[in-house]
């Protein structure tokens, strides 16, 4: 098992390892002795990994309660949320009990909100099983649902007490949700770590998970360390981003997140004229990922608009200069739709 | 106009005075120069002070929307907070804008709980228009909604960018809600101020009140400055308020928050044996206060046991020793209903 140290406004640990999840119980008696504790799932997840959770944690004493809703981008809304408040209230959840998100991006981000608001807050702990939730969304304390006007408009920057990377959970995703992570994972050799992008462009798919995912929790354990309340140097983790948020909104969300933020970074990288553009596109090619849209750019561009990272008359884009190594513009509302324009 | 400064995490500004509504746009250019404000108000507030609040905006350069929702506590739910939320993003409200909270308490704790969440937080000013949100819940932070099983379950600390009471707004306040606030305000005395109280007791509803309210909230600042996040002494400010919670819910809300915490401090001051209990009663009944229920112990018990002050086998209380000097007691699950038996 690696164990990773966050160092943010509250400091705690990242667990990554082979079967952990029989050994939550254990790690979580490590951090809290809370009475009772709500897992909140998905039903992808649950049938899969539900019982061996709950039993694991109910071998180290703990009182479990679970809540389990819809799979998919569309639950992350604020129905499900208000739902899981409820579920808390009604299970009679107190400031000494603790919540646990066993799941991807989806579970990750609204049980993080619930437990961010929730009597003004409780514990809660991340165990993502998906490889995106392992590598991004379950560290650094960003928690949210989206709104019908855009993604991720409601939430709240709160830590966890805890996260468990079991990397068995790995093997049962689908390939598409295990290429949504690749995207990711890419995203952060082409950020931060020139090493990190020549072991992806060579071993494609079968890159070591453990050694992997462990890195990219350590380069983002950097950043929210620098910024964890994203007003500098964390919003380079939106690399692709922007211009994937309005992919996935000007597509009605049938594109998915990695598939956006993927083709989100072959834009920004082809428009800023970046001299790796090709070799990033390429790597994220070998990964199945894809890199081009038939939506136009008035279309992303609108969509792009509503991102949290624009103030009222500029947006925030990250331009890579080369791998390794990228940039945070500020770019004028107005100029969007034609820097888009030139990278499709 | 009066001004007091609060030390919380973050620290900012409440000025108290006659007429400052009008001066409101000079006022927020002092902390901050927002592209856009969203004023969220209720139906009872906004046609008496929308629109001077609103012109004074305007005059000061800021470009204004407002959203009003129907005036009472059973609007402070998930669905109206989800309605705030879709119209700060359809306003297209971004991370540099600000929201200002026009009303009373439940305006107050709505809005901020928006403007905590929205794009996971952005400032908002509070304007208190009744006695209670003056003196209480505009200052130090906490922000909320209820859920159905029970008041305020859901909501952040979230400090505001500055606090604007304008004394004159107090003239139009229905002698009832008036009321409500002074419960808060004899709450105070009974707490920390012998003076203050003997200052209640004898002016009665006539005290003078920018001297007051200064008051109220200096004392106010002195316990969320040691105690930001209600692990300790701020929970003394929940006086009269889990027993008060209790009547609340077990009235099906027909009895008001200042009247239940009004019965609240009672039956805990008879209860505890105080010596000053009939001091306390005494001042309530002066204010036209009422310190009695029909409802049953039992009924009060379990309503009260939704409180966010619970662990999972003990509840907070709040005691009376003294006027001036009250003590915070862990109560067992399971005396709470003769506690409250004793009192009423």
């Amino acid at each position: 098992m690696n164990t990773i140290r966050i160092q943010a406004s509250k400091e705690y640990d990242v667990c990554i390892g082979d079967g952990l999840l029989s050994r939550l119980g254990e790690l979580v008696t490590q951090v809290c002795k809370p009475q009772k504790i709500a897992i909140i799932s998905d039903s992808h997840v649950w049938p899969l990994y539900g019982q061996v959770t709950k039993n694991s944690l109910e071998q180290a004493g703990f009182q479990v309660v679970n809540y389990v809703f819809p799979a998919g981008e569309s639950s992350k809304n604020g129905a499900t949320y208000l739902s899981v408040l409820n579920f808390l209230a009604e299970n009679q959840l107190t400031r000494t009990d603790c919540i646990i998100a066993l799941g991807g991006g989806v579970v990750g981000d609204l049980a993080g909100f619930a437990a961010a608001t929730y009597l003004r807050g409780i514990d809660y702990i991340q165990v993502p099983t998906t490889l995106l939730a392992a590598v991004d969304s379950s560290v650094g304390g960003k928690t949210a649902i989206d709104l019908p006007a855009g993604k991720n408009l409601a939430g709240c920057f709160y830590q966890p007490k805890l996260v468990v990377c079991d990397i068995n959970t790995l093997n049962t995703l689908p390939a598409p949700i295990f290429r949504d992570g690749c995207a990711e994972v890419i995203k952060y050799g082409v950020l931060f770590d020139p090493a990190l992008f020549v072991h992806l462009e060579h071993a494609g798919c079968a890159f070591d998970r453990k050694t992997v995912i462990t890195r990219c929790v350590e380069l983002k354990n950097t950043v929210v360390a620098e910024d964890e309340f994203d007003a500098g140097r964390r919003m380079l983790l939106n690399l692709g981003h922007t211009v994937g948020h309005g992919i996935e909104a000007g597509s009605n969300f049938t594109i998915s997140h990695g598939q956006a933020v993927s083709i989100g970074m072959a834009i920004v990288a082809r428009s800023c004229g970046c001299g790796d553009a090709q070799r990033i596109i390429g790597c994220l090619q070998r990964f199945g990922l894809p890199t081009k849209t038939t939506l136009d750019a008035q279309v992303l561009a609108e969509a792009a608009l509503s991102d949290k990272k624009r103030s009222a008359d500029a947006v925030k884009l990250i331009l890579p200069e080369q791998i390794g190594k990228c940039r945070i513009v500020s770019t004028p509302v107005a100029q969007l739709q034609s820097f888009i324009e030139a990278g499709l």
